[in-house]
């Protein structure tokens, strides 16, 4: 066997002068000054040193290969004579007495170049995983999510939870999205599904009677790709526990998150707990969003009132909602590129006006408040130079358009947003239900197995739109991580809840059946949540496309183009599990 | 809120007494000395604890449910008048002044008594899989997995390992057993696979720069079920190294391996490093197999010269195979056994003598060595007292069965078998080519991806069948863990090893195309290895049956009858990904 490596290309300092050593990694460049002088880059998973070749010799063996071979160099760590500080090993080169040819790249040419891989085409980037890899800068990325994962399960494991990993042969559940179907070969016609989540397995795993689970666990939804989602799978963090409220569920997040992003993150400092809970009502009309980004600190105020009978075409018999912005700098240009985005985004108009150094409405519907100024300036509490965004509409609309704009004017105004830190909170005390909009029907909001706050009671006694859940998300930095709430594990109270909405036993058992046979054999109370691991990664490492932090992503068209899956089988693989293929009728 | 609780039911001491608690868990029993007065046991995951009902009050709300409903119990802790010293909270007792129904068991009747589950029959147990894992004797096998999980990825990353998860929706890949298939929305009559083993993709991380990689890696066979696999899908400590050789690969396993075997394990030692290694061709000539069982001391030796001429029919012409063996006290029933255990592993008889006390061949075949005798007991070395166990055929055949006889002797003889220990060894040097028994025409031996030793050189110089690969398989106490090799990273020498059998370039790329391309990129040597997590968890927990080491295993059919899968599915479903059932016909 060849010689193994005595160190890493990111470890030889000054003080190893002198030091015979041997090296391997990838012939990463070399700057050629002579026939018998050059400058080699060696490159290996923790860094590069620069080896210099000073001899006829070693130059005809690194002339031998293309670049990106693997190598191993042996020979003397020596001192530099102009250093490179910005490098760890940027103080010694390292002169070879011999090099060894360990992994010839066959290339002349590569697809792209490795440390600008970034900037190939994408469909080159993934076919070419690899290469792609091998750039640091993409690299890292999948460092820091398996630093993230493993500091999530050590953290998890500290606070007495005990991973369990539940089947990925399971069956179709109806939990909305489409699932992903593997015909089973002892059992023609019939299919398992892979799971779009453990939801079912970690309540029953409450029912028998372990105490607090969580899994890094894979989910499957075959749905079509964006930017945050990858199709395919996913990773969730989930975890439940038993005889657990609330609270409880917050105490653990709250104690395991902050201080990974805190550790890892482009931001280096996060929500300490306990994180702030908004009632979902209270944060619709504070910051018009149940996902607000807390670093800003704008909110929206009512100007319904003081506006809506103004004049102004688009409020009258609507709700106005305004956002009262000091120290916003920005030109009407800009004004106008932020009103332009947030239609955009909501297909919404919106409206401002400002108040100038001598106190006087100007800009924008300016006009309409002209003879009722001192009423808005009362109404919104306004002093010189404030800037006032404004959305109209039904209230919804009202709400989530100058949510959006309050995004948009806290990034762009002086001192209303926090920069480098991640803020979490909690949306609690969601509506248990609502009136259906297509159905005009009394409905579930959310997730039909969460429990009723005031449980039997508030079913049998509370007006039933007035009945709040022991559900909640999970938000940081305006991003939901997750919805999780306590569970319905009783079935007389499921069944009641079922009741309200003209559902029977029958249709509780049609669901989710392992799942309510379990509950009918006693369960504890019990309540959880599954943070994205995917989205907090690229929340961590500041990154906006998801296919950055997955070591093997698929393409937006759900392809593996590096492997070519999918693709096509044999017929007997078909036969072997009793299908055939029914090829869509060409239009 | 329901008052949560205080303390957990494994926790309270006779310190405690005095204090007032609250405890949940699921009421497990009552013995009811009169109308006030019952002991009740109260089980959650940590324990029980016992709570004496002593009022009428309290004793109307036990009545109220079935047991195995989840109760919350408040009172004061008290010091037992008789203390049951065998469990942790034997000393003490709480004595009830609220208790609340927190989940009723509806049910009057079980399937089965929790603390007898393991009795039930095996599709009752995983009907009701959420009853049997409230068994503690059963649930501790879960727990126990958990742990030993935990533990592999602590120490795996202590070794500086990086766990990378790799695609589960990827492609058919010729590993050798049947894929699950998936079949893909976007693309009609294409495929997804899941993996067999995340094989290729750990060797293109290894090309793509990474160092060391390992991941706990669900993998996926459709296979039928056996002892030792469950259908579907099963669990490798999968890991790679580059620039490694075979000895770097085993440093770690050594150093990963025994202390989680030691403190986790049925037995508490376990081998230290280094392994004892031993070539394939000395393994089966010593121990008559390549997955020795090495608490067992007792070793093959070649009878043929002194016997196969002896007149015995079965021995003529043969190879003939003794294990001599003293201190076996065993009757000559129990040597029948023995043989006809050997026969129903082996389809193979097997044949015996004695040396007696006053050194005189007896018994089994002893009427055609007594012409002999004298070379006989010199070429065995043997002693008055001795038991000689013979196996006779061609070479592989006398091996292998006296292999079989071998283990079965030491573990009946006294002082051959060291109890409650692990003793792990390495099988190595691999023959690289073989002559096919159908083809007659050389063949790869195992894995044709395998680094030949002596690379490209001893494949143009050597004789094929004298070529040794760098091909491994880890054992322990006779259980194969895994195979393990360090890699051919070279497409040169890939092309080589093919040309031996036959095949070309073209056969090389077709088997896995995404691999060998990375590979003519520049791939760094590399080894590894993926030993079985159900088979390490299953001889820690000193279970012969894989099914009590998996959360929720699905039966001998391939099926989950918990959750009814697989199942059939909405017609819709099919018609989205393109397939059609076609039902086999009836015989």
């Amino acid at each position: 066997m060849t010689q193994s490596r005595t160190h890493n290309c990111n470890e030889l300092r000054l003080s190893d002068a002198g030091k015979q050593v041997t090296l391997v990694g990838w012939f990463e460049n070399i700057r050629k000054v002579s026939k018998n002088l050059g400058f080699v880059i060696l490159r290996d998973f923790y860094g590069t040193t620069q080896i210099v070749v000073e001899t006829e010799e070693m130059m005809a063996v690194i002339d031998s290969v293309n670049k990106e071979s693997t190598i191993s160099v042996t020979g003397e760590v020596r001192e530099r004579s102009s250093k490179n500080t910005e490098l760890p090993t940027g103080e010694i080169e390292v002169v070879p007495t011999s090099i060894e040819i360990l992994g010839k790249c066959t290339h002349n040419e590569l697809p792209f170049e490795i440390n600008r891989s970034k900037e190939a085409d994408e469909n080159t980037r993934l076919k070419y995983r690899y290469l792609d890899l091998r750039n640091p800068e993409v690299k890292s990325k999948i460092i820091l999510r398996s630093k993230i994962v493993a500091e999530l399960r050590a953290s998890m494991i500290a606070h007495d939870f005990m991973e369990i990993t539940t089947p990925i042969l399971t069956c179709s559940s109806p939990e909305g999205a489409r699932d992903y179907l593997v015909p089973a070969r002892n059992h023609p016609g019939k299919f398992y599904a892979l799971p779009q989540a453990p939801q079912q397995f970690k309540q029953i795993l409450m029912a028998s009677g372990f105490d607090r689970y969580f899994q890094i666990a894979p989910c499957f939804r075959d749905e079509d790709a964006r930017a945050d989602r990858s199709p395919g799978e996913f990773y969730q963090l989930d975890m439940e526990m038993a005889f657990a409220s609330q609270e409880d569920v917050f105490a653990v997040i709250e104690d395991v998150l902050p201080p990974i992003f805190a550790k890892y993150g482009v931001y280096n400092s996060a929500s300490t707990a306990p994180f702030v809970r908004i009632p979902y009502l209270e944060s619709m009309d504070k910051y018009g969003s149940d996902k607000p980004d807390l670093r800003i600190d704008l909110v929206l105020q009512d100007a319904t009132e003081v506006m809506a009978d103004c004049g102004f075409g688009p409020f009258e018999g609507n709700v106005v909602k305004a956002i009262v912005v000091d120290n916003l700098t920005a030109t009407r240009k800009q004004i106008d590129a932020m009103i332009a985005e947030v239609e955009v985004a909501t297909a919404q108009k919106t409206y401002w006006f400002k108040l100038d150094e001598n106190g006087e409405i100007v800009g924008g519907i300016a006009k309409f408040l002209q003879e009722r100024k001192q009423a808005v300036i009362d109404a919104l509490g306004l002093k010189p130079g404030d800037f006032v965004g404004l959305a109209a509409g039904p209230l919804l609309v009202a709400q989530k358009t100058a949510g959006v704009f309050r995004k948009l004017l806290g990034a762009a105004a002086e001192g209303h947003m926090k920069k480098d830190t991640y803020e979490f909170c909690w949306i609690v005390d969601f509506p248990m239900y609502e009136i259906g909009e297509e159905s005009g029907e009394l409905e579930f909001c959310h997730n039909p197995f969460s429990m009723p706050q005031g449980g039997m009671d508030s079913l049998k006694n509370q007006e039933p739109l007035d009945i709040l859940a022991y559900q909640y998300d999970l938000v940081c930095n305006g991003v939901e991580l997750s919805s999780g709430a306590i569970r319905n594990h009783d079935p007389e109270i499921m069944i009641e809840a079922f009741k309200l909405v003209g559902l029977g036993e029958d249709d509780v058992k049609a669901k989710f059946p392992a799942m309510y046979n379990a509950f009918t054999y006693g369960a504890p109370p019990h309540g959880g949540i599954a943070p994205g691991v995917d989205r907090m990664v690229m929340l961590i490492a500041g990154e906006e496309a998801i296919r950055e932090v997955i070591p093997f992503p698929m393409n937006k068209n759900a392809q593996d183009i590096m492997m070519d899956a999918p693709a096509t089988v044999d017929q007997k693989q078909l036969d072997d599990v009793h299908i055939a293929i029914v090829m869509p009728k060409e239009d």
